[in-house]
Formats: C-alpha cells, sequence, structure tokens
C-alpha cells in the first residue's frame, strides 16, 4: 500500500480512455506505486488487448482484477474522499482547483480516510464539469502555457509519484549511512597536506593561509567520508615518500 | 523556459533508447515542461519513426532537432550540472544518490548554471557505474520495493515535474555565488591528476581505474568551482614542476 496511516485504499479511475497503451502504462503505475485497485468507467477500447499487457507488465494483474462500471457516480460509490485531475486552467480558479502539490499534502489533513479516488479524464476531452463536481477537491499539474496537455500516463504517474511523497512525510526520514570524516581528521590531513604543498613550492609560507583556507572550505562542502580523507592522506604520503627517494637538481 | 533565473538552458539526454514509443513520449514531455533540447546517445531505435512522432504529437520539433551523440561524455561536453536519474537502488547509499524531491531543491542553491543536463538510461538496464560517473548527482524516484522499475518516460515526467516545480520556489535562501566548472573542465583535470598518481606510483596501472574512479565520484560531488578546479590543476602543476626538477636516487 503507498499510503501513509491515515488512508487504507487507493483507487485510481480511469473515465472512458481511448488508448490501451494509455490504460497497460496506468496499470505498470499502480503496481509502481503500489495503489489498491484500477477502476475504469465506459472504456473506449480493448483493455484486455495485448497492447494493454505489453505496457502493463508487472501490473497485469491490475487489468485482469480491473472493475468496470457504465457511470463514474457509481466507480466512487464506496470512497470517501475523491480528487479529480484536471489539464484546463480554465475551469475555476477558487479553493476547489489546487495544484498536485497542494492537494496531496491536504489530504494528510484528514485524520482517516478509508478509500482514496483519484479519477483521471479522456485522453482529448478530460473530465466533464459535471464530473468535475463529483469530486471533493480539483487539482492541476503546472506544465506549459503552450503545450499543457500532458499524456494520460504521464498526469497518473505525477499524481501517484506527489501522493507517494506526501504520504512518506508521515514518517521520519530514514538517516543517511554515512561514516563522515571527524573535523580533526579533516584538520590532521590538512597540516599534511598544507606541508606537502609548501614543500613543492605550491604554496609560499606567507600566504598559504588563505589558500589552504579555501581548498579547506572545498573538502568539508563535500560531505567527506572517513574513507576519502583516508584516500587523499594517502595521496600525500605516496608524494612525500616519492619526493624523499628523489634529489633536487 | 521550464526553468527560474538560476538556470539557463535544461538539456535532456537519453541513453541508448530501445522504444520508439518511448522516445516519442520524452519529446512530448520536453514540449510540456518547456525543456531546452533532447539529446540521444546512440539510439537502439529509429527515433524518426511514425511511431515515434505519433508518441510526440506538439512535441514532434525536439524529435527534428534532435541532436544524437555517439558517447554520453561527448553528449554533455557544455554542461555545467549533470544529473542522473537511477532506478537501482543498489548503487551508493551516500550523498551521491538523493532522492528526486532533494535533488531539484539543491539546484537552486546554485546561482548560475549555463547549461543543466538530466541523463535518462536504458529502458532495461539503466546507466551503467561508468556513466554514473559522469554526473554531479545522482537521484532515485522512490516507487514500490515489489515493482520499482518505471516505464522511461514516467521517470522522465516525474523529474520535469519536480524540476518545474522546485524552480518556481521562491526561496529567501541566499544563493551561492558559484561558477561550476564544466565537464569537460573536471575530466580533462583528472587526466593530469591521473597521470601524476601513476607517475608517483599511489596508482598502479592495472588497477588505477577502480582508485581513480572513487576520487573522481569525490570531486563531482563536491560541486567543484571552476576556480577550485584550477586550483586543483595548479596543484598537480606544481608538483611536475617540482619533480621534473629532481632526480631519482
Amino acid at each position: 500500500m503507498i499510503l501513509g496511516k491515515n488512508f487504507s485504499n487507493l483507487k485510481v479511475i480511469l473515465v472512458e480512455p481511448i488508448g490501451p497503451l494509455n490504460v497497460g502504462s496506468v496499470a505498470r503505475l499502480c503496481s509502481n506505486f503500489e495503489v489498491d485497485e484500477l477502476r475504469i468507467v465506459s472504456p473506449k477500447c480493448d483493455i484486455f488487448s495485448l497492447e494493454a499487457k505489453k505496457m502493463a507488465l508487472k501490473g497485469q494483474k491490475f487489468l485482469k482484477q480491473c472493475k468496470v462500471f457504465d457511470d463514474l457516480q457509481k466507480a466512487i460509490f464506496d470512497c470517501d474522499l475523491v480528487l479529480a485531475s484536471c489539464g484546463r486552467i480554465d475551469v475555476n480558479k477558487d479553493s476547489f482547483f489546487v495544484s498536485s502539490e497542494d492537494i496531496f499534502n491536504w489530504t494528510l489533513s484528514f485524520k482517516k480516510i478509508n478509500n482514496l479516488a483519484i479519477i483521471f479524464g479522456r485522453e482529448d476531452s478530460g473530465l466533464t464539469y459535471d464530473e468535475l463536481l463529483l469530486a471533493n477537491k480539483t487539482f492541476n499539474i503546472p506544465t506549459s502555457i503552450n503545450n499543457p496537455s500532458l499524456n494520460l500516463s504521464h498526469a497518473v504517474s505525477i499524481a501517484l509519484y506527489e501522493l507517494k511523497k506526501s504520504s512518506k512525510r508521515n514518517f521520519d526520514q530514514e538517516l543517511k549511512v554515512f561514516n563522515l570524516a571527524s573535523s580533526k581528521q579533516i584538520y590532521d590531513s590538512f597540516l599534511e597536506i598544507e606541508e606537502l604543498l609548501l614543500r613543492v613550492g605550491y604554496l609560499l609560507k606567507h600566504t598559504s593561509r588563505a589558500k589552504i583556507d579555501k581548498f579547506k572550505n572545498y573538502i568539508l562542502r563535500a560531505n567527506t567520508s572517513m574513507h576519502e580523507i583516508n584516500v587523499l592522506r594517502g595521496i600525500v604520503h605516496q608524494i612525500n615518500w616519492y619526493l624523499n627517494n628523489t634529489k633536487r637538481n
């Protein structure tokens, strides 16, 4: 299940899809993002065709178990929160109509939702005004003004991604497993680096500080690991060893 | 143009795509999200086929104007910040490897990026380890553990969506004044560093690759500026000069 503790079930609902490739792609996405059920209202293509199956790959079970309805009202009968995707930006400028990011954060404000539905309209004309009215909220994915129309499966991918992200925010972020070098290790290795750079004449005694500080800043910014600082020191030791075994002309 | 004031140009780069439908879909997305250029490395399908054009719709100009390269190194020659998409979560657990949301917020910390590239790998196997090393940062789109593999165009749609969102955000944060070194500058300096490390015996010819790769990974992660890469090169030149004026015992 994709969702955080305030959700139980997620249904993706397609209304009158025309393209079997799109339906198959959406089935794959249902698997990628752990959707619970795919529902389709009056499909305008063969949703069990080879084309659809080819695109679905590991998501084929969503095609097999897909529930088909003859109108949207019936498809959302058991859903307590309904969100609708809308590509047209001319529909409604009020709070009914918000950006994809805001809407999924907003779903987190509910303590308990049993069935959350996300509805996506026809490839060519989207959802009708009456269909949009069945939703609690309508969201829009911000795109180019010149070519705002996303492919159906791309709209689904972005919505599911955004939903997964917002549902994850409920949990503590996983800490990165990363062994940072300590300040002391970095300090010590810089003493050695400075010594070498003075030795080979890259730094001059009276101006070395300013130069080495820039370099230090750079190393600190890289979040250097213990292993990496040891690599740096290994290089310095090796150059010193080599120099100790050579004579100046 | 999709990007905020800190970006000039966005390139989407596909490496060896197999499916013309995917290439066409990505071209449509380039138009939806106002990408500046589509680049393809060694396409494994006919990117000008009818299938590709049908999926591209209004994005067909991205197919027509697409630049084709024979290796990834060449495709990023003019890019000063390179991000790579990686579906495998086993690659690297350090800060080189971050979530899609974090990475695009992170791009905002740069004052000026001339050419930002986002690289996407093959449908079946993604990017190789060597290809990932060419990127400054690698990002992962969080999906189901049971079926993490997204369709190529879905990965592109989510990345472009996230980038558009983050570029829209008006951060109060002070922007870093930061001129990033280009991929080519970093690549060239690594040739010199490797040569020096071989010379002083830190690297051995047959094992140098693995060692230098770790170091390269580290330098890329540090978001090296032009000034800093020049400092690194200055050090290498100086050590070489010093060595040229000494004799081995």
